[in-house]
């Protein structure tokens, strides 16, 4: 099966308590295409880069199994850049400096190659980009994902809500969640949302796991893992899509039931993105470990009902 | 199986967004009573009142099989009050008023008939007088439990360190867990706490669940369900505490498998508390709502292994 993804490939300096970086690559579609690339090969990448981004980095791409006709390099300009600094317990971050440069005017071509891409992960970017790419495909996917964040719904609303009426899947924490509805309790939020037209929802909430919501009031909540060591929490969100959409698109199976399991997948790798500084961690990774992983979130959940009462 | 708590037996006056109330009963002791008393019979109850707390709450207790005879009822003193009034999200709470009263002297009286109690259900109370209910039961009861809560860490540091050092199981909020280690990372906070003499360690989470922690490594995450309505908190804690230990009781196992199911229970129990005020929902449940909900909590975290990965 066929995923594409689009999403900022770019530069990034991070600054946790535990270490620093200089300019490292990062960027949503980066640290998607690398997550996903463990389940699912090629995967088609639409995004922009400046000529400053260098091409080892490309090749480590390519070598992991990602399409780059997608990705476009303009001669004489920048690549996106982003530095931000965490606060002392990793759950919120100070943007020091970002610079748009290449990503201030991204016109996403998709090539012919990719025109039957049968899953679609939009990652975080502005929504009229990502409402361009769905109106540029011209078979429709079996199943669309989309990232986004609380800069779009302050700034760029309207387009945020067109687009997320033509998704199968969002992807946001709980307090994007809460802010997108408009209610402060999750349960009411998820269902507002659902109303807005995606079939799922996937509500991260960091050290305390995710949630899958369905539009027949399902719901599944996936723990999250007690790490030794958070380095860097930076793209854990998009490695989480990565790891979901690549599930999916492997296994083509978009049943409730299904998703389920591509959040543990999508929490497992999530988990190790933290463990390293960028994406590091992503390019390490062997079978026994990821499966070893997923293993121990379902073992963390796992129950069996108790003694009926009666 | 016998059932042993202590605690407090009092007055509430409490303010949500959602109503206020008058003078209405509540206490550790009460909640922890009122819930175990789903599980086990009859719950031996040691606390201390004054002449004001109403005959006709006292029968309640009795209608729902929870032995008196160790409730000190003080003549011409008055009960234990608390009044405090809830933040807009139910996350955080002002105590406006407390009144030790009867409190303030309170001398654990254990009646002969209460001596070969098998559990022990300490609940949140000063840890000296904790400490002095376990040096006067004169058989070893199979398993001991206590909830404490900051005021103590901050006040009575000493003397908590000594009673958690006597304890099985420690029952906190996370908050609680980090000031106690002294540790923000919850894995590292509970083998500390562990390490303090507790074989088990239960941190309550809230809204975001709770997680049982056992001596050789063992976690198990038990996840929040999602409520249609939460009118008021109070009480959750006890509830929880009450439902985990009169399962325990009822089951008479104390393996980690077990444990887990009374983490369930205790937080189906807990469920049922903050739908209305005080303990009112703790009077009118049903076999058939309580094997229902604790369904539900398995159900929420219910997943089986995703495909392996090779």
């Amino acid at each position: 099966m066929s995923l594409l993804t689009i999403g900022s490939v770019a530069f990034d300096a991070i600054e946790t308590p535990f270490g620093k970086t200089d300019k490292i690559i990062g960027g949503a579609a980066t640290y998607i295409a690398f997550s996903a690339s463990y389940f699912i090969n090629p995967i088609r990448l639409v995004a922009v880069v400046g000529d400053d981004f260098p091409i080892s980095k490309l090749e480590k791409m390519q070598h992991a199994g990602i399409d780059l006709e997608g990705l476009q390099i303009k001669e004489g300009e920048k690549s996106f850049f982003w530095q931000g600094k965490y606060h002392k317990n990793l759950n919120a971050r100070d943007t020091l400096i970002t610079e748009l440069n290449v990503l201030g005017n991204f016109d996403p071509i998709i090539p012919d190659n990719y025109q039957n891409s049968k899953y679609v992960m939009l990652g975080n970017l502005s929504p009229k980009v990502q409402l361009t790419t769905l109106e540029r495909l011209q078979q429709k996917p079996n199943l669309i994902a989309l990232d986004t964040m609380n800069f779009w719904m302050d700034n760029a609303l309207e387009d945020l809500l067109k687009v997320i009426e033509k998704i199968d899947v969002l992807i946001i924490n709980d307090e994007e969640a809460r802010q997108l509805s408009g209610d402060y309790h999750l349960k009411k939020a998820a269902q507002r949302i659902l109303n807005m037209g995606p079939k799922h929802l996937v509500i991260k909430k960091g050290e305390h796991g995710a949630l899958l919501f369905g539009k027949n009031h399902q719901v599944y909540s996936c723990p999250a893992l007690l790490l030794d060591e958070v380095l860097d929490p930076t793209g854990a969100g998009d490695t989480f899509a990565g790891g979901f959409m690549g599930y999916l698109a492997q296994t083509e199976d978009v049943s409730f039931e299904n998703m389920k399991k591509a959040l543990v997948v999508g929490s497992s790798m999530a988990s190790f993105c933290v463990e390293k500084f960028g994406i590091e961690r992503l390019l390490e990774l062997s079978s026994t470990e990821i499966n070893k992983r997923m293993q121990a979130f379902v073992n963390l959940g796992q129950i069996s009902m108790p003694k009926k009462f009666d």
